[in-house]
C-alpha cells in the first residue's frame, strides 16, 4: 500500500493537538456490542412540529458541536480523554408517514434500551413529540418511570386537533394509560405559552406543575430535589424531558418557541449537573432546537455543553452508574 | 352560497387549537365604538430618527409577535381569553412632511384619548420622537401628566441641530411649557450614551434622573414606588414612556441604539407588572424597536409580552381600571 | 360612530397613489359567489418534501409580493386596474397526517373546480406534491388533462421509498391511472438532477421530455407550441406546472432544490405570456418555492409577476376566456 | 518628530502592490481648486423614498466599492493611475426637514457646476428623489438639458400624494417648467411597475418612452443613438439619470424596487461607455442602490464599475471633454 | 452481533431512493491502491490570501454540494452509477507556516500524480496560490505543461510586496522556471481587475491573454479550441486551472473577488465539457470559492456541478482516459 | 478658494449635536509628538489562528463603535470631551509570513512604549497571539510584568503542533522566558475548553488559575484584588489581556470560540473599572472580536464601551496616571 505525506482522509479533524482531545472524539459510532455509560441516539424527527421547524437537523449539529469543546473539566480537574460516549447514529424517520416515523423511534429505542441495560440514553431530537416514544420505550424496559420536564409549555395539549404533535407529547402519555399524571414534574412553566385548559388537565390528573415565578423564588436546584424525592417515591426511575425552550430567548436564540421571562443557561447547568449525579436518573432526551434558526449554533453548543456535563458528573456515581 | 371543505380565508391561523387562544385575537380592529380598557395605536413614524431607523415597522410586528403568546397567564392563574384589547390601527403617516406626520400622532391621539376615556391607549412607536405628541395629547386629554421614562438617553437635545428629532421629545414638551420638568423621571440613563450639557439641562430643569448604577444599588422596583410616589404629588395622571434601549443589548438586540450596561428583562418585566396594577398608571408608550436590525423578532416579542403581562395586571387593579 | 383623523386599520396600506393600483389589491378574497377568471387558491403543503421545505409559506409570500407590482402592463398599455383575482384562500392542513392534507388539496380544489366552470384556478404550492391531486381533481371536473411541466426533475420517482412526496406527483397520477404518459410533456430536465431509473420509466410511459440542452437548441417557445399541439389531440384542455427550479440558481435563489444550467426568466415569463393567450390553457400551479431560503423573496416575485403576465395574456383570450 | 516601523495610520490600506493602484484611490477630497474631468458628489437622501429606504448609504459603499477596482482597463489598453475623480464629499441632510435636504442638494450641486464648469459631475444618490435638484441645478448651470433616464419607473407620480418623493422627480421638473417633456427619454420602463395615468401623463407631455421591450426588440445602444440624437436637436447637454432598477433583479439585488424583466448588467455597462465617449454628455446621477438590501454589495460594485467605464470613455472624448 | 430496527450510522443519508444515486457517492475514499479516472484532492490554503478568505473550506463544501446532485446525465443519457472519483481527501495544512503549507501541497501532489498516472488529479483549493505547487508537480510528473487558466485576474504579481499569495502563483511559476509564458493562456481577464505592470509582465513574457471582450467577441469555445491547438504544439499536456471569479458576480456569488462583466455559467460549462473530452487535458484546478461568502452554496454547487460535467466527457474520450 | 453649502468631506459626520461629542472623536492620529494616557494600537493579525478568524477586522471595527457612545459618565458626572485617546494605527502586517507580522507587531510596540512611557497602551487584536509580543515589549520597556489574563481558555498549548498561534502566547513568553509562571495570573477558565496537559502546565509553572467556578462562588473583584496584591509582590507593573471569549456567548457572541458558563458583560465593566483606576495597570490588550461572525457588532461595540471606562477610571488616579 502506497502512502502520501501530509494527507488526511476526508472528515478527518484539520489540525490535531497532543493536548487537547475534542469532546466530539469522545462520540464512538456502535458497532453491535454491549453498551455501557452515557450514550446517544438521534430522533431527528419534526414534520411533526405544529409550526415549521427544522429540529431534525439538531442531532447533528450538536454532535458537531462537541467538537467545539475539550474533553477537560477543570472545575472538577476531571478529564473525560478516555471515556466514550455511544453514538447509536439516528434513527431513520419516513418521508411522509409521520406515525410510523413516531413509531420507530419508540421500537428503536425500546430495542436499544432493552439490549444496552447498563447505558443511560440520550435521545436528541427533533422536537418534543419524540418523546411520548421515548419514554415509553423507557419505561417498558427500566421499570415505572418519573419525568422530569423541563419545559415552557405543558406540552399537555390535545391530540385531536393535529394528531400526536410536539405540542401533545404527555397528553398522549397519560391517555394511552403508559403514565398517570402523578410520574411527572413540569419545570419551567412560563405565562402566556399556554392553555387554561391544559393547566385544568395538568391539575385534574396530578402533574406537579413548577413555574419560572416558583424557580424564580424558590431556586431551581430546590425545587429539583423536591421533585427527585416525591417522584422516588413511587417510580423506579427518574427520565428528564429537556425542552430548551425553558430557557430565556438570550440564552437559547435557536428554540422555535422563543420568549422572554425564561430560565437563564447557569441555572440550568447547574441542575442538570446534579441531576448527572443522581443515581435515579436513568434517561433523558434534548429536544426543540432548529440548528436553522440559531445564531452560530449557540443552543446546539449549549446542548453538547450539557450532555458533556452530564456525562461529567454521571461519572462520579457511585458505583459509575 | 357555495362552501368549499378546509378552505381557510387568507390570513386565517392555518391551525387552531381548542384549548388555546392567541394574545393577538385579543386584538379586536376599532369599529367606531366607545372603548374600555387597555387599546393600542401605531404610530409608524421613524424617518424622523437622527440615524437611519426601521422602528416604522414596529406595530405591525409587535401585533405579529402578540399571536407567539397565549391569552393564559400561569403565575397569576388568571386567562385573559374573554378580554379585548382594541387595536385603533395606525395613524397615517405623510411620506415627506415628518412635521406634518408629528401633528398627527398628536391630532389623532388627542382625539382617541378624549373619545375614549376610559381606556388606556398604549402607543406603539416609531421612534421616540412619537411621545412628544402622545405626552401632550394624553396630559391635554387626561390632565396633568407625571411621566416615567425608561431610557439609557436623556432625549433631551436641541431642536435646532436637526429638528424635533427621537432625540428630542422631552425637550420639545419642557421647551413648549407642555410640561415643566418636575412632571418627568428618567430611569435607566447610560454611561458614553449622552451629553453632560443635557445632563445639565436635566438637573436645569428638575428633571429626576435615576441611573443605570442606581437602579442597580437600589433596585427598580424600589425607585418606581419612589417614583410614583413623587409624581403624583404634583400630577394627576401617570404615563410610561418606554424605551426598549433601556434594556441590556443582550436582551433587546433589535433596538437602533443597543449597548452593553443596561437592564435585563426580567427586572422590566417586574416594573412593568406593578406599574400595570397601579391605578395611578393612565398612558404608555412603547418605542425604539426595529424590526430590520433585530434578531428573529426578540425585541418585539418582549414588547408583545410586556403589552400581555401590563393588560394582566391592569385587569387586577380595583374597579378594573 | 366616531371617527379619528389619520387613522388606518391595521393591514391597510400605508400610503396610497391615486395613479397607481397594486397587483395585490385585484385579489379578492372568495365570499360564496360564482367565479369567472383567474383565481387562486394555497395549497400551503411541503412537509411531504423529501428534503426540509419552507415551501408552505409561499402562498403567503407570493400574494405579499403581488403587492410590489402594479396593475399597468406597458408593453400591452393594458391596465388591469378593474380586474378581479379572485383568492380562495389556503386549505387547511393536517398537522400529522400528510396523506389527509393530501387528499384535502384534491377535494377542496374538485369543489372549486366543479362549482366554478369558468375559473381558471391557480393553485400555489407547497411543494410539487400538490399537483397530483391539484391534477386529479382538474381532469375529473375538466376532462382529459393535457400537462406542460416546467420542471428541472421528472418527478417520477418511486413511491415505495417515501411515500407520495414532492418526488413522485407524476408518477402516482400514472400509476393510479388518472393519467397516461402520453398525457405529460416534461420541459427543462436537466443533468446530474434525476435517475436513470425514472428516465427509463418516462420513456416506458410514453411521457414527452424535453431537456435543457433541447431548450437550448430549439428555443422554449418552439417547443411548447409542439407540445400544446401534441397535447390537444388526445386532451381536452391543458394544465400547466410550474416547478420553479426549472430555472437556473442566478435567476430563481428561493428554490429547495437549486442548481446551474437551467432556465433564464425571460425565456420562462415569454413562454407564460403565451400559454395565458392560449385558449387551450385552463389551470396551472406554481410549486417549489421556499421563502425561508429565498434572497429577498426574488423567487416568490417572479412567481407573482409570472401570474400578472398570465392574467394579462388570459384576458387577451378570445371571449375572454 | 518619531517614527514607529511598520505603522500604518488608521484608514490606510492595509496591502498595497505596487503594480496596483485601486481605483478608489483616484478619488481626491476636493480642497478648494478649480476642477476638471470627472467628479463625484454624495447625495445621501433616502428618508424621501416612499418605501422604507438605506440608498442614503450608497455614496459611502460606492465610494468603498471603487476599493474593489484598479485603475487598468485591460480592454482599452488604458491606465488611469494618473487620473484623478475629485470627490466633493457628501451634501449635509437635515434631520427632519426633507424640503429643505432637497434644497441644500439643488444649492450645492448649483454651486459646484457653477464654479467648476469643465467637470462632469456624477451625483450619486439616495433615492431618486435628489435627481429633480440636480437637474435644475444642471440645467441651471449648462443650459437646456436632454435627460436620458434608465429606469424601470416613469417617476412622474403626483406630489400630492405624498409629497415630492422618489417616485416624483420627473413630474416636478415638467410641472415647475423646469423642462418639457420634449427633453426626457426614458428607458427600460417595465411591465407591472408603474401606473397607466403616469403613462398616460408622459404622453401628454411628450416624453419619450422606451420599455424593456422595445429595448429587448431593438437593443439598448440603438435606442441610446436615436435618444441622443433627438435630444441634441432641441438641448444643449445630456443627463444621465441612472435609476439602477432598470436592471433585472438578478444583476441588481441591492434595488428598494427590485423585479424580472428587467435589463442584464453587460447591455448597461455597454450602453454607459458609448454615453461616456459621447461629447454631449455633461452630467450623471446614480440612485436607488440600498446597501442594507444588497447581496455582497453587488450592486454598488456594479455603480463603481460603471462609474470607471464612464470616466475611462470620458478621457477618450476629443479634447478631453 | 445486536441489530436495531431504522437505525442508520451518523453521517450516512437519511433518505435512499433506489433510483437515484447521488454524484456524492460516486466520491470513494483512497484507500493505497492504484488509480484510474478522475480524483480529487483538497488543498484547503486560503491564509495565503491578500483579502481575508475562507477558501480552505470548498474543499468540504464541493464535496457535500456533490450530494445536491445524481449520476445521471439526461443530456448525453449516460449514467455514472458505477463511477468512481477517488477522494484522496485533504492535505493538511501548517497552522503558521504558510510556505510549509504550500510545499505540502507540492509534495503530496506530486506524489499523488507519481504513483497515480493513470490518474486525472482536480486540486480543490483553496485559494488560487494552491495552483503554483499543484502545477510544478504536475510538470514534474507528467511533462512539459500547457496551462489553460480561466480568471478575471492575471495573478502575476510581484512577490515581493508580500510572498507568494493567491496573487502570484503564474509569476512564481515563471520566475522559478517552472514554466515559460508560452506555456499558459489567460481566459477572462477583466477591466479594472488588473495592474498594467502585470499585464506588460504578462506580454513581455509571451503569455497568451484572452479578456472578456475576446471572449464576448470571439466565444469562450472558438477561443479554447484556439488555446489547445496552440499549447498542444509546445506543450505535453494541458492543465485547467479555473479560478471561479472568472464568472461574473451574478454566476458566482461566493468568489472573494466579485464583480460585473464576467462569463455566464452556461459558456463556461460548455467549454468545461469541451475540455473534460479533450485528450490533452490531464489536469485540473478549481479555486477561490469562499463559501463564508457565498449564497446556498451557489457557487460550491456550480464547482461540484463542473466536475461532474467535466467526469462526464472525460468519460468520453477514447480509450477511456 | 471656494467654498460650497452644506458640503461635508467624506468620512465626515452626517450629523453633529452641539451637546454630543462622540467617543471616536477622542480618538487623535498620532502625529509624531510624545504621548501621554491611554492609547490605541492596532494589531490585526488573525491568520495565526488555529481556526478561521476575522479577528483582523476588529481594530477597525472597535474604533467604528466608539462612535456609538458619547464622553460624559452620567455615573462618574464626569466628561471626557477634552480628553484624548492617541491613536497610533495599525501595525502593517505580513501577506504571507506569520513569524514577522508577529515580530513586527513586537517591534513597533516596543518602539511606542519605549518612546512614550508615559502612555498606557491598549493594544487591539487580532487574535491572542498578538500577545506574545505586546507583553514582550511591554516587559523589556517599563520592567517585570505582572500579567491579569481573563479568559476561558489556558493559552499554554505547546508550539510545536502549530507553531505560534492563537492558542500558544502565554507558554511561549514561559518557555522564552521572558516571564515565569508566577506572573501569570488566569481568570474565568472554562471546563471543557481546555486540556489537562496545560492545566498540569500551568501548576507546574506556578500560574495562578481562577476557574469560572471560582469566580462565582467569590466574586471577580474579589479575586482581582487578591491577584493584583499577589503579582506586585513579585512584579513591577500590572498588563491586562483581555480575551473577549471569557464571556458568557450571551454577552459576547462575535468571539470565535463562544461558548455558555462564561462571565456577565456588567461583572467584566467593574472589574475593568477597577483596574483602570489601580495605578499598578499600565498596559493592556483586547484580543479575540471576529467581526464578521458578531451580531450588530455588539462584541466590538461592548469593547469600546470598555476603552471608555477604563479610560475614565484611568483618569481618576492619583497624579493622572
Amino acid at each position: 500500500m502506497q502512502t502520501i505525506p501530509f494527507l488526511r482522509k476526508t472528515g478527518e479533524a484539520p489540525f490535531t493537538d497532543r493536548g487537547i482531545k475534542k469532546a466530539g472524539q469522545l462520540l464512538k459510532p456502535w458497532t453491535g456490542e454491549g453498551v455501557k455509560g452515557v450514550a446517544i441516539t438521534g430522533a431527528p424527527l419534526s414534520k411533526t412540529s405544529i409550526s415549521h421547524s427544522g429540529a431534525f437537523m439538531a442531532p447533528q449539529t450538536i454532535r458537531q458541536m462537541m467538537h467545539s469543546f475539550s474533553t477537560y473539566s477543570i472545575e472538577q480537574e476531571t478529564d473525560m480523554w478516555d471515556g466514550v460516549i455511544t453514538d447509536f447514529g439516528d434513527i431513520e424517520m419516513h418521508v411522509t408517514d409521520l406515525i410510523q416515523s413516531q413509531n420507530r423511534i419508540y421500537s428503536a429505542l425500546k430495542e436499544i434500551q432493552s439490549q444496552h441495560n447498563g447505558a443511560l440514553i440520550i435521545t436528541l431530537g427533533g422536537d418534543h413529540s419524540v418523546s411520548a416514544g421515548a419514554i415509553k420505550a423507557f419505561q417498558e424496559t427500566r421499570g415505572r418511570v418519573g419525568i422530569i420536564q423541563f419545559d415552557a409549555h405543558f406540552d399537555l395539549r390535545n391530540t385531536e386537533d393535529g394528531g400526536p404533535s410536539n405540542g401533545t407529547p404527555f397528553r398522549q402519555l397519560i391517555e394511552n394509560g403508559v403514565i398517570s399524571g402523578d410520574q411527572l414534574v413540569q419545570l419551567g412553566i412560563r405565562d402566556f405559552s399556554n392553555g387554561k385548559l391544559y393547566h385544568d388537565y395538568a391539575k385534574d390528573n396530578g402533574v406537579t406543575v413548577y413555574t419560572m415565578g416558583d424557580i424564580k423564588r424558590e431556586g431551581l436546584l430546590t425545587l429539583l430535589k423536591k421533585s427527585v424525592e416525591q417522584l422516588k417515591q413511587t417510580t423506579d426511575n427518574i427520565y428528564i424531558s429537556l425542552d430548551m425552550d425553558v430557557l430565556d430567548q438570550a440564552f437559547a436564540p435557536g428554540c422555535p418557541a422563543i420568549g422572554p421571562g425564561g430560565l437563564d443557561s447557569d441555572s440550568l447547568i447547574e441542575g442538570i449537573q446534579w441531576l448527572g449525579e443522581n443515581p435515579s436518573v436513568k434517561g433523558m432526551d434534548i429536544v426543540e432546537i432548529d440548528p436553522t434558526l440559531d445564531f452560530r449554533n449557540m443552543t446546539s453548543r449549549l446542548a453538547a455543553y450539557i450532555i458533556m456535563q452530564f456525562s461529567l458528573f454521571y461519572s462520579k456515581r457511585e458505583g459509575g452508574k
